[in-house]
């Protein structure tokens, strides 16, 4: 990779201050760069490697202190923005296929839109629906009557479970799996537990990213749905009938039971756990670990488990870090009583 | 789908109070029930969808206020249960698969049952036993010397380990892995990690079914053990030589250590964690996230991390709620003593 | 199997006391083994399997108490490497396959070291090179320009994203997903998500073991790096840009969030969460379900959500456990204080 320092500049509109003419090599970022590198910086926790960055250009934005001149800066409104669109325009997605392998069983039925790539081993079944550009990765299985958008990708080893439905632009990990049956039971009077059947479907948005592993299971009835923009980290669980709205992230090993509804605009952090039957409102925000029993109706961070709002949990930890000097404070408490009931001529229980 | 409501009251027996005659569209919940549809109604929490319900037949028990008469009953003991059989009639599991796709392996030294079915790429390897009806999705490896009972259904991209057995009428969802090597090692003197080869295998009852993308380790000696009857959820770990009993219930995303056992009859909710080498008794409940490092030996809810006794976690969880107000009375009770050593003529400290 | 106590004893250079001429038919743990086993005891809390224990023979310490003498013993330095070593010498891994499958396809610009075996379905894409010995099992992906050095084992269905580069040795359990992208973003001013190309790889060091169904993300700029001799059970996470030192152990369902740094000779214990951007010194353990939110420059145990050290983690946990009697203690202590006003005459308030 040999690109002019000027080239770049221009997909974002930055403003050079320094030498146009060096050449680019690699993108780094600030902590691990190196001569050749363009790199950028955002976040005031990374100014401390500014002094020994080794990169040949930065991109900063504009309350940034330009105090090297060994340096070359585009300055920018977003340095983040702009260092992800030179990312997207110089490393955008490859599938390296073209076409349908030979190897991809594609059942005569399916409807395979314009310019689809599928790699090898791949079985789309009966009745599918492949939009075009989408790229369908070696070795997954599309079940029957499946739907899935336009420029979507769909990596290796994932598994798409009859009758889902995928909007445009979706990406798929691997070993992502789509339309599971759902965790439902009936028991007996012997406590012996017998299947319900799981005949509804998932039905994800425009724009939905799902993470490795990930795992999202069909409706007992109806849908289970993600909403257009929703980002999935790697290795959750999302349970039949579960609800999420638009725009929301799902951390990584979050686990959401069945049929709770999450809103819009939420961010679930990591290993985060939701009962069933649960509503969460439009902008919550909770925090790693915690676990959550009952509905949220009003916006904000919560944390702990079981979950309270934020700065009640705050509270609660500072209690439990003070909690020594509290025992103690009673103790001596207790000692000041009894040494004032000796004194007033009380008789000690 | 058309199917007239007596004909469906009938697998049931039913008791149906308005119109035989009508047809039935579709089966769904009743917070999401159109015209056409029957629904089923147990749950008193679901009585307040009733009213505005646009289902043409509903199934409810005995007990039930049928205040409406633009809707005809189906009236059964147990709604979700006579529903449960409806789908079961109408929606049985169909492989759409006939027989033995060409492109699977299967070696020669594979003993294969009755009217068993393989799906695409599908591997059997060297001295596997696969029972009758037996159904094995695309994509999905069973290695050597694996034993699969009658009527089971392996769905796509799974993977079975050399040795594991499989009872009768196992479901085993996609991205499952089965008899992967235990997490076992030795240390040297310098803290460099040695593999224990791990030679036992996973044995797992009948009706059995296990949640997507969940992982079973083989023991490192013996066997790892799942009982008849038991259900475990998507993301499940298992870990070597772990033994489950009958009719337990496992929710997604719960771990148990290596060497631990579990009753029967317990349901462990979701997220939660066992150490190794723990036993629980039958009839345990353990609430969501809960962390349980010892053994349980009664009988009963437990809730935390680490876990207590429900009664005990509710309580504590009631003092933490509280702690403030514990906190402001201390300070209160200091200033009170503090008055009355000033009276009584008590230096303070 | 039937093999004489004596050659076994051979291998381990052990001591025999008792019939050495006696023949082995299996190995087993004490509390399950039945005539004509070997097993061994290390833990004191297996001797009391001891006393009915069937096997014939037995590999004990130089400490152990041999006090029945219908066994034969095998006393070494240290039972459980013995046990280890004889496993390793009569278990070696057998990949039952010999050389390329020919239903693998295998670019033409891929390296294949000397003895490679490559199973069923396997793709090796472009620009590839697999080190010499090593086994790529059936139906898994490995994607361009991946790099596996010599002795490794990669099990079904696992996916190896784009330039990843594993050592010498690695194992890589079923499922197993190396270098899928990181969880990325950047949000505009409608709160919507746009995703940041994910341009990293994945590196792996020698002798690292990962677990089924273990999700590693390839870093954005740079590498996530595994050090040498680490060692990762099931269902783990580990987010972009982590690294990890050598001779750490991650149990299962750990996660690990982005950029965050672990030291060597390590141990994270299942459900143990971490934050993002944080510092793990060496030598650090952090028991069961820990949630971790920041940098631990200090070596030691530490255990709790959100985590403490260790030994404070405990004093927390005895005053929950104690807390109904502190309430109780400061209600007697108010309606002390209140029998003191009376006494001496304060209003009470």
């Amino acid at each position: 990779m040999n690109i002019k320092l000027s080239e770049i500049a221009k997909i974002v509109n930055a403003e050079i201050s320094g030498d146009e003419n060096i050449i680019i090599n690699n993108f780094s970022s600030i902590d691990e760069s190196e001569q050749g590198d363009l790199t950028f910086i955002t976040d005031s926790k990374y100014e401390k490697y500014f002094a020994s960055c080794k990169a040949s250009a930065i991109i900063v934005n504009e309350k940034f202190n330009k105090s090297r001149n060994d340096i070359t800066y585009l300055t920018v409104k977003n340095p983040q923005i702009a260092f992800a669109n030179i990312l997207s325009k110089y490393f955008p997605f490859k599938a390296s296929l073209s076409g349908i392998d030979t190897s991809a069983f594609i059942d005569s039925s399916a409807k395979i839109g314009q310019n689809v790539s599928v790699g090898k081993n791949v079985i789309i079944s009966e009745g599918c629906k492949i939009g075009d550009n989408t790229v369908i990765l070696h070795n997954t299985v599309i079940m029957q009557n499946v739907e899935v958008g336009n420029d979507c990708i769909v990596y290796p080893n994932v598994t798409i479970r009859e009758g889902c439905k995928l909007g445009n632009r979706v990406i798929l990990h691997s070993g992502v799996v789509i339309g599971s049956d759902g965790f439902g039971y009936y028991t007996d009077e012997n406590n012996v537990y017998h299947k319900i059947p799981q005949i509804g479907i998932v039905i994800i948005g425009d724009d939905v990213e799902i993470g490795s592993n990930t795992t999202i299971d069909r409706a007992a009835l109806g849908a289970t749905i993600i909403g257009n923009g929703t980002k999935i980290d790697n290795l959750v669980q999302i349970a039949h009938n579960v609800k999420i709205g638009k725009n929301t992230v799902l951390s990584s090993q979050v686990g959401v039971s069945g049929s709770t509804k999450i809103g819009n605009n939420c961010i679930l952090a990591g290993q985060v756990g939701l009962a069933g039957h649960l509503e969460i409102v439009d902008n919550v925000i909770l925090l790693a670990k915690s676990g959550i029993p009952k509905t949220i109706s009003k916006p904000g961070m919560y944390f702990g488990y079981p979950a309270k709002p934020h700065r009640e949990a705050l509270r609660l930890e500072a209690h439990l870090r003070n909690f020594q000097n509290y025992v103690d404070k009673l103790k001596q408490l207790e000692e000041k009583i009894s040494e004032l009931e000796d004194k007033s001529g009380i008789k000690k229980t």
